[in-house]
């Protein structure tokens, strides 16, 4: 097989893949779900046409597993297989398929490991069914907050409920808890879901670590006001204030080489044409692959807004909403990819994931490392998300010689 | 009677008036209701005690007329009997009670005036129930569009069907257009609504004239995008570009001594917290007393729009949406009435008014001119909506005294 039969052969698999996906563009495929089981019975053949062992666990990750020597620890790759509504074809479920075209190159190329692996099909990384998210991987470190499984969806069934009729058992889910001391690591191959690694002209790159983020809620107010009956210098206006802000946020963030800042959400009352706002809501968040550049990203937000509320005569609340920790990618197993991604020829661009993946929560359990491949335009979540068939096909092949390095199976000396 | 008992007077009347209202907060009577018969029952009272004939003309206004000398010219006073919904009880109605009062305080004091003067009552001018507004003033000016009276209100009723309902002959509407050598002029008395006169604790305010308005709907558009994996330097978002353009029209406004230019409402999309918005919509709206100077403004800001769009790879769509020009207040008038003003020991503070009044649509007609009061934290179209009864009084004082004075008289032989 050439690197193209293997690009080809991902594109393949892929495109059976996304037509498990509920009717409408691009793909819908939610966890617990007929798709869902379609989709696993699509895995499950691939899986075991790699010589893999296939089983499903009790939080519906699918798991395909080859033995290594005894007592050998295992080294776990994968993603998730559900997509966010109307997404795209490569999100999670291409980050399952590489590693398994991954071990069956190796197998074809007469490589055997000096450890044993598996590749897991989590069910939900994106939380679109039900308001919680990560089970697969927080089963297997341990994490997983068994309330979750009341949670429910929009039709009111719950967590529990679908998990049931989708034939599993709940009640299992802490046995599946792994010991720590036979993981070797994590792996994930993941499109970059952004415009970096197609700008550098780069088919892949080695992720440093996932960005911690942090949300707050921002409320300005002023003083609602005619628009034709109230002179500019006497005005309170919550949404120049509000402006002001969002400019701010996005100056710490130039100014910074690592924080991204964002408003995303602006609301303004009364919010018509001819009275003066007087009252501006906003959210901000901050990511940063560094809690401390975050920390300081926030502070100076926060400093800045007490002035511009100050300045402009206006009342501010700003509360935290949300606060998730970076998650630093495992050094060594970093540099075992970086290494095996620049012996293909590639620059081994180092990135920081803006985006949550699997592996956040996998990094409990054990060393992590994460691989991107380039997509096109920098689109995901959307029906258009495109990753080339050549991309993949590199992935593969970093990802075997990643794997036959001995750098990842020196993680079980540290 | 003393300047205290004028007051108190017009409190009393204005009380009786706030009382034809829907129930619920502040005051709610819209045109042709069943609030609006109440209201004229009491102005006719009101104006049957002060001597003047009255009668209902066609369009709804309701007018108190008392003749002067054979061929006497007219001068028309008065403002609107209807209000928003749950609005304030002086907008509008005050200017209807006032010129009443000061008719009855110069009949008391035995002046006898060298022309006629009517006080009219208009049935809408706030335009809440049927998407057109000021017909009385424009039927009086010949400027009534007769296509508006099939416009409906949001229970289907047409104007038309509404006037007949309330015993009126619309189609007997363009017979009401006035001959303008026999109106003298044009008296209005309005609350502020705004707070520059509050400030200067001046309880009355001469108006040189009523701001020209336009309106934009102005879309920037960029790129929606993950707020996690798009690096700053790569962003097209449209919300920072909007926030430049917000502060812009700002600044726009306060560099200059006469206009006012507001963002009143803002729409982003995707508008989440987690994405870079890719499309926001916005409002501007320049008011000015002059037209030059509001479009030197509207010129400027969508210069710095097209600068702000640019620099940021946004795309720009500007619509002119709504265009009003300015009515300025008749010289002769103004002076006579700030004569007036000054005469009972004001500074005669000379403003523009921001808001529209039934004088914009007389001004077709005949000479006007306007007397503001103050309002308490100028607030208005509120149930919190106030004027003391002392700035009530100072305008019967001085709207009797400009009157009296030969100004107003003079305006004929210009």
């Amino acid at each position: 097989m050439t690197e193209t039969d293997w690009g080809m052969m991902a594109q393949n698999w892929l495109d059976r893949l996304a037509a498990c996906s509920q009717p409408g563009p691009g793909v819908t495929r939610l966890p617990f779900t007929r798709q869902h089981r379609a989709a696993l019975a699509v895995l499950h053949d691939l899986m075991e046409g790699a010589g893999l062992a296939v089983h499903l666990d009790a939080a519906g990750t699918l798991v395909g597993r080859r033995d290594g020597p005894t007592d050998a620890p295992t080294l776990l790759m994968g993603s998730h297989q559900d997509s966010v509504r109307e997404g795209g074809a490569y999100d999670g479920i291409m980050g399952v398929v590489l590693p398994v075209l991954a071990l069956m190159k190796l197998q074809q190329d007469g490589v055997s490991l000096p450890f044993a692996t598996e590749v897991l099909a989590f069910a939900d990384e994106e939380g679109v069914r039900f308001p919680t998210a990560l089970m697969g991987p927080r089963a297997l470190a341990g994490t997983f907050d068994m309330a979750a499984l009341d949670m429910c969806d929009r039709d009111g069934i719950s967590l529990r409920r679908a998990m049931r009729d989708f034939g599993l058992n709940p009640d299992a889910v802490p046995d599946l808890k792994r010991d720590p001391s036979q993981c070797l690591g994590w792996i994930e191959c993941h499109l970059e879901q952004g415009p970096v690694l197609e700008r550098a002209q780069q088919p892949l790159g080695v992720v440093t670590g996932i960005c911690g983020i942090e949300r707050h809620s921002v409320t300005l107010t002023g003083r609602a006001a005619h628009a034709g009956t109230v002179p500019m210098d006497l005005r309170c206006d919550a949404l120049t204030g509000a402006a002001e802000l969002v400019l701010a946020v996005e100056g710490v963030a130039r100014r910074s080489d690592s924080v991204l800042a964002t408003v995303g959400s602006i609301q303004t009352r009364p919010n018509v044409v001819n009275a003066v706002p007087g009252e501006v809501s906003l959210s901000i968040e901050i990511r940063a692959p560094h809690d401390g550049s975050r920390t300081a990203a926030r502070a100076q937000i926060e400093t800045m807004a007490r002035k511009i509320a100050a300045d402009r005569r206006l009342a501010m609340d700003m509360r935290h909403t949300y606060a998730q920790p970076a998650t630093p990618c495992d050094t060594a197993m970093t540099l075992a990819l970086s290494d095996a991604v620049r012996a293909h020829g590639h620059s081994g661009l180092m990135l920081a994931s803006g985006a949550t993946h699997d592996t956040s929560a996998m990094a409990d359990l054990c060393p992590v490392g994460m691989i991107f491949t380039a997509c096109r335009d920098g689109v995901s979540h959307h029906p258009d998300e495109f990753v080339a068939p050549d991309a993949m096909a590199q992935a593969v092949a970093a990802l075997a010689t990643a794997l036959a390095q001995p750098g990842i199976a020196e993680q079980r000396k540290r």
